[in-house]
């Protein structure tokens, strides 16, 4: 059981914020944000604090979020509040011979910041388009394209990843040299994504026979 | 796209959340819980708001988190601030034929408090034993049990579930009907937790090749 959480910065200062940020390249900080789906995003609206999962991806040096123009998250994030997000991946239970030492293998990215709007139809539909090429390469040729009402009622955010930290634990138990001999297994149970077999949708007997299979879908189970 | 986030509250009032939670019956909201080792923890410290994933677990209807007495988080958490808690299963990325209604199935649960402190060495013992059952189910008969130092060292903290919310999307692609015929695929591409083959430890030559394999590591790639 070990101490230390994922995401925890040391200290709440920029300075050390981005002192942490140093202990990963930036590559590893995009591998972490990119192998996610969804982000966990904390905010105080001025009468209590929040924490919102929500889909995201990643374009250059911005994570990117969307939502409908109504939506509460859509509305505070517009408002330019400070705003925290984590994403952490869970890779495996660490089981040491001694209880408190067990820990966990995981990578994590917290990100600091203020979301801004990606304004411009062209904007959004490019980044949209980027978030359907992280769920499905190519689809985006594939699905019918947003019309103007519908692009109209979304809303794009994206925030730097200016000031973003990543923490990675990936170790083997760490026992005390006198519980080394403890007649006690240890080692890791790994955990990663099962991609699933796909579902195809033909319960309404729409087209369901001669769809031609998309790669995306193909190599579903293949990936890793 | 679908423009809804897995965990946003509609509305931030207390009779608001509780609506939401009576959504789902509090089985439902267990089994969103215990199906996860992280949560996320959102809080204001006064000066920014953080977003800070950590191990849980839950015994009866409380979550429970611990850290050593030093760390931020638990410093933070024992001061009694409000936070709010996401905890977010993802089970698939749903395809529809129209870019704007794709979506994800996920389970989620959200909630609202303040930590307290769970005080007494028998009180946190039982408390740390709970959590080594829901990593490994009677292990904390085997490890070696932490000492008074190491549970001295070491706060846990738990809040109560009165105030979560749980949330669940688990649909097809829902298109328009107009959309229905056109030739694109649809359908689910499903996620799950992988559990991968356990690695023994045995760099250190200690005791590995006579300590029997328990059942909770030889059940491991059974789990679902």
């Amino acid at each position: 059981m070990n101490q230390q959480s994922p995401g925890a910065p040391s200290k709440r200062t920029r300075v050390r914020r981005l002192a942490e940020r140093a202990h990963y390249d930036q590559k590893t900080l995009y591998e972490i944000i990119d192998a996610a789906y969804l982000c966990n995003i904390a905010f105080n609206d001025g009468e209590s604090t929040h924490c919102i999962p929500t889909a995201c991806w990643r374009q250059e040096n911005y994570l990117y979020v969307h939502g409908s123009n109504g939506g509460r998250l859509t509305k505070v994030l517009t408002a330019g509040i400070q705003v925290s997000i984590a994403i952490t991946h869970l890779d495996g239970l660490v089981l040491a011979r001694s209880a408190f030492n067990h820990t966990m293998n995981y990578r994590s990215a917290v990100i600091y910041g203020t979301f801004e709007i990606v304004d411009g139809s062209q904007q959004k539909m490019a980044a949209l388009d980027a978030f359907m090429d992280k769920i499905a390469a190519g689809r985006k040729h594939e699905a019918r394209p947003g019309d103007a009402n519908e692009l109209a009622a979304t809303s794009v955010l994206r925030i730097s990843l200016a000031e973003a930290a990543a923490k990675i634990n990936n170790t083997g138990p760490e026992d005390k040299p006198e519980d080394l001999d403890l007649p006690v297994w240890a080692g890791i149970l790994p955990m990663s994504v099962k991609y699933g077999e796909p579902i195809q949708s033909n319960a309404d007997q729409h087209n369901s026979g001669d769809i031609p299979t998309p790669a995306y879908v193909q190599e579903w189970t293949n990936r890793s």
